[in-house]
């Protein structure tokens, strides 16, 4: 099978679906969508995904899959080992809410589309857009901390890695990415570094994709 | 079992996960939380969800569900009947793709706490604060439209009602309530009005809540 995903470096939510794929052992090359130069924007792109963001997986001829959580969703069906989700119905509702806690709460309020409009409808300054930034970035690391601060470990759901790992992580990276104190927020922080002590994490990082900057 | 769903009237998240339980034939009585007066953030509700936000579901003594779709999934993984994910794997990825374009995409960006900010953070006034939601709210719908206009309905995944059809629908109902024009979205529209001639759309609408404005 050929299999292509359509990301970006500095896409966090890219970063999702590489780790999963590796997670699971899945082969895939990357197509870059520049982002900060608005290719995500372009008519070939917008065929691919109307919604002009980055993640898109394309399998063979199939039709593209889009949103990181549904692809993440849909490897686990058809690749179910290794799993990212517990196995009781509770503990998945538990994991997955943890997850939407970044991909729904967090990160669609930090996007390069919602950056654009503070930039050119809003008309913010550049303090006032990293303020935005850091305030959600920081709400979600919060609500995050007050959940797993009791947690066993070494990840969210306990001895294995799922998609709240793979959520909290991204965030956390994309917090570091922004230079963000995370001092307040030691569990979330000692989670996401036993995951990208993982291979398949570090691999995934964005500074290790085509086009990031070289040097950490 | 005892089941309480803490919501509020305006909420398109709890109308998500009443329509759910309402589809699945659940019972459950509701706790009206006010965001309009911050009751979310009142300490004894902040220890039922972190986030402070709306939906959370209590089953007996079990800890509190959050976040809508994974309510959701959970509701499907228990109470598989009547399904609200098709069955194959790819549909699958379809039908969460398209919820989450609303879930995670769209609705996020207009909550009470963005709102909030908004208005006591970057104090926009009233017209730039409507122009944000209408943006937003648009942006998916067109993103929808333009996946849906060649589906064969009534529904999003065909003939039968999904989590993209309730994810829709709520969408559709927000749209409704700031008055935004919708003629471009002929085919959202018509999705919508075929779920909300359901019962179990009808009795979860937000005008129909405890608290709702009397008049339509």
């Amino acid at each position: 099978m050929t299999r292509t995903l359509y990301g970006f470096w500095r896409s966090l939510a890219a970063f999702r679906v590489r780790a999963a794929m590796n997670l699971k052992g899945l082969d895939y090359r990357e197509v870059s969508i520049d982002l900060f130069n608005g290719e995500q924007d372009l008519p070939a792109f917008r065929a691919i995904n109307p919604m002009g963001a980055v993640p898109a997986l394309v399998e063979d001829d199939h039709p593209p899959l889009t949103q990181s959580l549904a692809i993440i969703e849909y490897l686990e069906e058809v690749h179910p080992a290794p799993p990212l989700l517990p196995a009781s119905p509770r503990a998945r509702a538990h994991c997955r809410a943890l997850a939407l806690t970044v991909a729904a709460d967090a990160h669609p309020l930090v996007t390069p589309r919602v950056r654009n409009y503070l930039d050119h409808v809003l008309k913010v300054d550049e303090p006032t857009k990293m303020a935005w930034i850091e305030h959600w970035s920081r709400t979600a690391l919060r609500a995050l901390e007050r959940q797993l601060v009791d947690a066993p470990g070494p990840y969210c759901m306990g001895p294995s890695v799922t998609v709240a790992d793979i959520c909290l992580t991204t965030h956390v990276v994309g917090a570091r990415l922004f230079k963000f104190d995370l001092a307040e927020f030691p569990t979330c922080v000692r989670i996401a570094d036993a995951c990208l002590a993982l291979e398949a994490f570090a691999r995934a990082h964005p500074l290790e994709q085509v086009g990031a900057p070289a040097a950490r």
